[in-house]
């Protein structure tokens, strides 16, 4: 990057470059990585999944105490990659706009709504002054109790989202993103994902692109079933998978 | 673009550079051909169509959790290109003007009244410190019920609008003129073109500077027509306007 | 212009360079010009008339959907010249003004009285940071039912307004003022101008600098008349007009 | 004028140079010749007087719309050279300060309140930040009905203001206060002032500084007289009043 | 001043330079001089005086309508020096905090509370961002009627503020106090200094540095007596007081 | 670090750099050593343990007037390293929060929701302009009396905070942590720390990271209880700690 | 200070540096010391004293008005060195928080609750942005009613306080510290320090590091008894004082 195209325009939050760039926002997506993290989401038939890497940067931290995996509302939950004071603050948010839809709608708050709320906050941050972007990426799921689907989301800085069948954030997105566009191209329409097979993927993604065999301990892994729920598996579930995995190889 | 003329003139959102330019909305629009989309639209005798093509910028996307088409409200819809973010911020308000205008009025806002209301949002953007531009630019189409005449308006950062006969936004923009204007020039008065017709030129112009042959989960038409009803063509309909070109070739 | 003068005294609207000039005013100047247009006003005995060139600048453009004459109320109506989403800007606002004092003084707004309170609304453009000046030129017409007068007005970026017997405004202002200034000194206190001599003036003069025979489809003209009356003449009038001005030579 | 003893200090309004001078302030002197006009006053014995030029900028300006000569209320009336629209919102200013006095004090505001008010409010330009100083400067005259002695105030950007035997503003103030001085110098206390004897020496002193012999129509001539009155004198009185200049030299 | 150490600190009135100066203050010291005035304060016994130059920048100007002598309120009055405008100002303001006080406490505000409370409001202009220090310095005296004191204090930008036995402010401020700090000395306890005896101190002081011999209408003189008044002195007190100057030496 | 990837962006406190990072949090952290001190916390099995090296800058001053451990409210407790005048404002808002809580809950802030509640507080300083960060980090120990539990939190600059089994804040952090690693790793799960075991640890670390033996006015100690109870260790329970530590070597 | 490191930092009152410094704090340490005065305070066994120059800057100051030692409320009172308009500031702050805590608590606030308020306010303005920190140091005496101890505290521009045995600031703050600290080692635990052995220690070492020996008027004492009483010493306690200091050497 030249100093002539940048110099100026990227020290404003909310102009555009010659090129019609909003540099403020791509800097914030540098932020994202700077954890070294990786996370993938999977939507199954019945299930979506995440699951993240649960790297503890001081051996001396409580490791109770630290999540990435947070429960939102109803079926709906996250993980966050990026600065870790501003995933707590999106996640704050994304309680206060769930319980805010609740009291309003009167039933839960459906996920691809939350991922359009949290999507359109970020925008805000990128056309109006004062405010910055939050530095985080983050991955949504929940279950739509009315189409009896599975869902899958992700958010950015830039206020940009969609629904994913598969997706990775983080720092190794890019090899995630072509092993998870590899596994379910072999997929067929008679395989039914539940919870295993769901999550089974979603870690032998990040194994991969790690390229490091987990211990219970080692990943957090999250899904949102049918009977509307979001819950983070437990050491022995995810232990089960992992067998799974191993004697699959 | 010399250093000279430019620098400290385009930082600032709402001020003139020396040439009497407003250098922040001419960026505006180079974010508009960001995405390298091209959406077409064209109004016939009983109907307006919108088409633009469905490019999902990753494999792994849920296609269906994307759309470039919104229904706005009665026989009003829009394809917006640029910056996603923008583009649902951008429909946001426009369902709020819609809304607020039936509200006071008791019946449907007309497309024009809606563009131009949307039109002088976007002009208080470059008259006013603060916030940024949206950088997307729309075709908004609807049926005027009182005067029995289909319409079809585009609206840019800048805040101008006008009704057309036949249009193009995005990366293509210029190509796709050429080709309309060349097409309109050989209508006849004779000729009425319905929902078909009309579909067809659309879809015909945007084969012609894509330079492909579109499957139907490659674009996404939409209609508005004298019934006070703008809907998305479903992919059978798409699928026979597609065959009716692929023969009169 | 040296940067020595200008540099940092034309990026703050309101502040005096050292020679006491107001660069930001001057840039707006230059924004009134690009559009290429020139419009010419001409005040009668009995009637005032404006005449603008319709350029549209895209083929494609539904002509009806596009007008720069705007009727703002009672007998007063206006050509702008400038940035288009400026003018519809100005336009609002002048329609406002003049809604709020029929509303308040229960009679008409008389055309210098708008003229007035428009130009005061652009100086504080200058005078007071934040909002840039519009960057439009108007010329305002209208019917004086106390002095039994028509009434011409011209308002810019500067918060100059006169009233005018004849004036140009727009890319050949300069051509059309000689030109209108040398047909109103042949002109005798006996000869009494209605619409036709009017309009055939403004007409002629617009001919005159643009160097070429229009078709009624290539020009708006409206006038103001004693019957308390803004109009756009309709092409069959127009067309009479040409004829006259055609046989004339 | 050096660059580093003004670069910084003179683009904002409210800030000392390290001279302890406002450049802002001395740079809105400027704005008031730009027009290169210049307005005389004269203070008699029984009638205060003004004189300014008429130059009408475009021969089409219809010259009744135009004056510089600006009743303001009561016996006060007032000359403003500078910028065009500054002016008109100087005279705004004035006449509400005047008709609020009145409604608070139930007798006509006297012209040096009037000139102090001014004063006070151009002040508050230099001190605070965000609204810039009017590019004007003005002679006010009124008639003090309770010591019966016809009045003669300035004003300009700086805030400052007196009273004057006789006093000049615009480009030839220099040579015009020159003349005054010599003038007055031989006044005796025996010389009883009344309306033709100000008027006179207030356009004789104009005649000097343009030299050049005046036609009615080319100057705007306003007394302020005992009888608690502001008017402009009409051609035929300024005629009368040229006729005996003429004969006398 | 090396630019090294001033620049960008003096264009803020609120930051402190490296060494820990306020550079606004300091400039706006230097506007105090700018008229070229002296004036000079004398507190005797029973009667406090103040004298200042009556310079008349134009001899055009009614000298009756130019005062630096201004009468604030019960005992208390006060001669400025600096910018014109801003000496109107900060009268405005004493006589506004002097009702203020009167209201509130009903006894007339005493000269050292007037005092402190001006040099309070100046010094709130050193500390907070937004309006510029009044550009003047003040010499207030009043009659103590509670401790059968007369008082002289002096404020400048600073909010500095003290008592004086005499003390000068303004072009010739360091010549004045020397010569004042000289007649004190000489000054026993018997000597009881009335009102003459203060007015010729002051009158002598003034006349010793600007070398000359005033005539009683080239000075302003006015003086705080115990019958609770303040009032400038006539022409002809004056003139009794300038005779006995003169035939002392 | 090189001029030109911090120019500009480490400024501002709110926007991120190229890279992603904001400057401003990273200079916060600088601060937090400045003052040379270190604590150390530990959690034990029944108790946990703050220690802080009791520094006076100057001879002079009363020590009993200076302490960097704070009761906070119910068993919540902190040491805070940095600016000291921070430090107090920390202390303020964590005791307004404290006080806050318990008024809605009624029952005892927890340790856990207080870290978090402040490091919430700390995120909005790096998100939003205006105010800057405070300088300082935190160790807060608390009992949880629902899971009988001691707690250990640190908080820092970015609003990041953590739970831990062991934590250094402070000038010597790195080589405490190192320390603390060691020891922690040999701990067996029979060992059950309570009060005396757990502060030794504490003091332990402190003492071979500063390589001095303390006396007990040196330092400062704070212990939370299972009986709800935070409390400074007396000297005299300080010193048989002391003691025990320099029989075990 | 090289350029390259706090060129920009130092210009805005609540940024850190790259290294974590405060210019602005540290700018207005140097206002400080500017008027070139020491104070000295002294905390006895029943007495706490204070001690300052009377340096009066110009011998035509009434000295009566100026004093450097202000009583603040109940047995508290303080010396405040640095700007002169800000130290006024400083009291009528001190006064007003003392009034209020007054008010509220229904008894004398005490001289530790008042420093501790006073910084934080002093903190205030070096984190929040737009008022610039006050350029003075001050030192506050008092007497703690409850504990029977005399009390002395110290508070600077960035929110630092400390409770103090002995302390100075000013120009010859360290030579001042250093004696008092030889003076303070030598004391013994039998010797009671009523108001004249304070005062004396306080005055000695002034006239230490002033190297001058005072005469009363020189000086400004007061002390803040057991009688819940804060006084200036008058001349002839001094005088007594400084015989017995010269009688001792």
């Amino acid at each position: 990057m030249s100093r002539g195209s940048s110099a100026g325009f990227d020290r404003n939050i909310t102009i555009f470059s010659p090129e019609g760039r909003l540099y403020q926002v791509e800097y914030a997506f540098k932020a994202i990585n700077q954890g070294g993290l990786t996370a993938v989401g999977v939507r199954g038939d019945t299930c979506s999944a995440l699951v993240i890497q649960k790297k503890v940067p001081d051996k001396l931290i409580d490791a109770d105490s630290m999540s990435r995996v947070w429960k939102i509302g109803g079926s709906n939950g996250a993980v966050v990659c990026g600065l870790s004071a501003d995933s707590r603050e999106y996640i704050r948010r994304a309680r206060y706009e769930t319980m805010n839809w609740n009291y309003k709608n009167a039933y839960e708050m459906p996920c691809d709504q939350l991922a359009h709320r949290m999507a359109t906050i970020a925008q805000v941050y990128t056309q109006e002054p004062g405010t910055r972007a939050l530095g985080v990426a983050s991955l949504i799921i929940g279950y739509d109790d009315e189409n009896k689907l599975p869902l899958l989301y992700r958010t950015d800085p830039s206020g940009y989202t969609a629904g994913f069948k598969a997706v990775a954030i983080g720092a190794k997105q890019t090899e995630a993103t072509n092993f998870l566009e590899k596994k379910l191209r072999k997929k067929t329409d008679e395989e039914k994902w539940g919870l295993k097979e769901t999550a089974e993927l979603a870690i032998t993604t990040l194994q991969h692109v790690i390229a490091t065999d987990f211990k219970p301990s080692e990943i957090e892994v999250a899904v949102a079933t049918s009977d509307n729920n979001f819950r983070q598996l437990s050491d022995d579930e995810v232990e089960e998978i992992l067998t799974i995995i191993a004697e699959r190889e």
